[in-house]
């Protein structure tokens, strides 16, 4: 029997795998059997707006069907949808559409095995032990935000103890939370423990207090049990996809959990990774965060999906996709167009392929994939493989930590969005902010500059103004929150709004 | 193979049952094989305190233990508990203890399946639906809550849209939603889809509007696709335990769903069902609304759980044990007083006999249950087995549906806690509550006399003063609910408090 299969439970129509026990069984004995699969990044072009998805998950599936289809043991990765997004309507589903679809999508889309939700309650019993330990003096502030899986827009600015206190919170939506990117960048139960442990519960007397001084961690990890385990679907075509935790790289770090992709890349020769919305967001997490500063694998290739629309439905942001395309391939990261063909664009090919060599792409892979699927793909892999089987060993970057924050908001501008560090701006607040961070921080025991840097903006931009000429792009700063048991600084940036709690539309 | 194993998925450590598909297959077709099991009601004592357990999950494990060692199929239904209380610490597990325990209980402590974060989901997003609808003009009104499955004391009153609309709303526990209330009662995906149609959303121009005028019922039944699954585990001897949905019985039902009931019927000779808190709610519960208005099956037996120091702790409130034997014999219920002995009173077991032979009780089942589990009860079940073998079948209770609101009541107040109908009392604003719930359901095309009548009360009271002299009880009406969805008028009653959202202890 294959080491997996005894970390392998069915769960009703898909299965679920404790990554944790696997992944310290590999580690505690060399001689297991095992690969050592390259992960691929799939991302996009930045959305014109967040509820149009140019298709990553649909080409992820396609992807590794064509994959499969030539005999390489390809797998994807993907994140789990927010059951209160799909459910909601404003995007549908998020896993793959057409030819390119899971056998089970409505699985994944509609709460898969409760995921979410579980990570959902334990971050709002954490808010109830807080509570309870303002009503016992141990606290005055509460700095956890309550979460929800369902989007509301009248939860953005609540009132708690309404007609007595009148405490005003915000509720957000669970994959923002600090508990989901702790499940995320974990490697164990007792590394997940350890750090909802450091996670600053708010402040007495002005001092930051954790939660590890007043709560019972069982309590909390006990309702992650089962969430922290990945979940095994597949596509249509029988391909394995491993499914679990982390959308959202608009407000928070948007990538599925380092485990999930550890343990694929034990079992596969290609791993898949789905990093969205677009390149400068869950790709720019993927990189920065991740592979530099919490030890994931640098990407073999990227793919990065665009729709043919796309670059002409806004000219004044035709400048983007490019700009992506090059910064990948400055990172030494192989990275192939994709565009992702609509019913009747099939006339197009010829143009897109001239207008790619215009912009010294390699050659894109065009393809209808939701109505061909994987097939569409097949002729079109050559380059891609061989930069998978002959490429470079992948990178091992340096991190980041220790950059001041204010420093390394400059050179995620500057290397991901293509503004300069002279032309980032600093809000009014924006140093107030930073300063009461850092002060937090350093009462907390911990160096704010020792934080990984997560940047929290809307998906749909990547500066103040996208559509200005390119010399007059600014980034602005504009505040700062501290989620220390995840390890991560949190920096609003971009004039635009952010919303960790949409609305159902 | 057996039939039930077509319906039957392994998840994780336990199986979930797709009860409604199994049931609909033994109804369409008389010849497959089944069985006709009788049921027997676990409830207790009307607790001295909410948070102090009589001891009925365990009392139920071990009678299904005995009873399996002397060769009879036997199996239990439980109701899971609220992950919020069972994590905050309140009550500690609700799935027995010691060798009358569950294989995992932490599995049905913490969460299952996700089958209760899966029902706040759905009627949550049905609010953030509604909240829509305002947005649209087609409501003005709300009066679905939003839930919780995470007690919270300052979220019984919150406002939403703070610092804008401060729109007040309130939040309610999970189990007493009225989309549990739904899952509980329905017999098919299809009647749970017309009973949230039929909910009420709220009021546009003072009149009532119904979600099914304004949602996609998938968007919501979607979401419970594995809640509505009873789930199958068992205790540490290998008996089978159903657990699905329901406790609560304080204000909401608090009984397991219906089809986990009739399918463990189904399937064994004898199936019992736990349903507390005491006697005079998840008995009276099942009694009054499940049997009599929902048509589950009349209980051939029942055993009411106490402790030994429950009947001395507060001598002004002994007459409430009494009260429940005799009330249940009094409906040609066999009902046996078991007594659950802990650690040091053993000893006591002769005169607690004197005492039960006083009050002119079947004779006792005592044991330390906790130690001993089901071994404690072999040599005292033998009347218990005769009155299941050789008792009766099952009565045919009249519904009381189309008993007028305040005459039910009035019957349940007599019958269930020993008030006489003159000493029901109306609070100031009952009769203008209960009007304006008639004028409600006559707008919506319902008739608010055919719903059936849950009584919402704390659940460590009968009356409004149970240690005054029986003659000077009183229980008082204070305010009414519609559940149209769910068929239910809830009737706030008693001079206590209720809580629908507990704080964390």
């Amino acid at each position: 029997m294959p080491l997996i299969d005894q970390f392998t439970t069915q769960y009703g129509l898909v299965r679920k795998i404790d990554a944790f026990g696997y992944l310290a069984q590999l580690n505690s004995d060399s001689s297991l059997e095992r690969k050592h699969g390259k992960v691929v990044l799939v991302t996009a072009d930045t959305p014109l707006k967040a509820s149009r998805g140019e298709g990553k998950t649909t080409t992820t599936i396609a992807l590794i069907d064509a994959l499969r289809a030539k005999g390489i043991d390809a797998a994807a990765v993907l994140r789990q949808p927010s059951m209160g997004i799909t459910a909601a309507g404003s995007k549908g589903g998020a896993s793959g559409g057409g030819k390119a679809s899971l056998t089970h999508p409505e699985l994944v889309d509609w709460g898969l095995c409760g995921e979410m939700t579980a990570i959902a309650a334990a971050q709002n019993l954490l808010v109830s032990f807080a509570e309870k330990a303002v009503d016992e003096g141990l606290l005055d502030t509460i700095l956890t935000p309550r979460v929800s899986e369902v989007p509301s827009r009248s939860l953005r600015q609540i009132a708690v103890d309404y007609g007595k206190g009148n405490v005003p919170e915000r509720v957000v939506l669970t994959p923002t939370s600090e508990l989901m990117q702790i499940v995320v960048l974990s490697r164990s139960m007792a590394e997940i423990g350890e750090r909802v442990a450091a996670m600053i519960a708010g402040t007495k007397d002005g001092k930051p207090v954790k939660y590890g001084e007043f709560i019972d961690l069982w309590r909390i990890t006990n309702i992650l049990l089962d969430a922290v385990k990945p979940a095994l679907t597949e596509t249509q075509a029988g391909s394995p996809v491993y499914v679990h935790c982390g959308p959202f790289a608009n407000v928070s770090i948007g990538i599925p959990s380092l485990v999930s992709v550890e343990m694929a890349c034990a079992l596969h020769d290609v791993v898949v990774v789905e990093a969205g919305y677009g390149a400068d967001a869950g790709a720019q997490k993927w990189l920065d965060i991740a592979c530099r500063d919490y030890g994931a694998q640098w990407p073999s290739a990227a793919v990065i999906v665009t729709r043919a629309t796309t670059w002409r439905d806004d000219p004044a942001l035709s400048w983007r996709y490019p700009f992506h395309v090059q910064r990948l391939e400055g990172l030494d990261i192989p990275t192939f167009p994709l565009i992702n063909l609509w019913e009747g664009e099939d006339g197009e090919i010829a143009s897109l392929r001239e207008t790619a060599k215009t912009l010294e792409f390699r050659d894109p892979i065009i393809g209808n994939l939701f109505r061909d699927g994987g097939d569409a793909l097949g002729d079109q892999l050559g380059g891609f493989i061989d930069a998978l089987q002959n490429g470079e060993t992948p990178a091992q970057p340096h991190s980041h930590r220790g950059m001041s924050l204010t420093e390394n908001a400059k050179w995620v501008a500057e290397h991901a969005y293509g503004v300069p560090a002279e032309r980032v701006l600093l809000k009014d607040g924006f140093s107030a902010s930073l300063a009461q961070a850092r002060d937090l921080c350093a009462d907390a025991g911990l160096y704010l500059d020792e934080l990984a840097f997560v940047a929290v903006k809307s998906p749909a931009v990547m500066t103040d103004n996208d559509s200005a000429p390119e010399a007059e792009h600014t980034v602005t700063l504009k505040k700062v929150e501290v989620h220390a048991g995840a390890g991560l600084v949190q920096v609003n940036l971009t004039t635009s709004l952010t919303t960790p709690m949409p609305k159902i539309v």
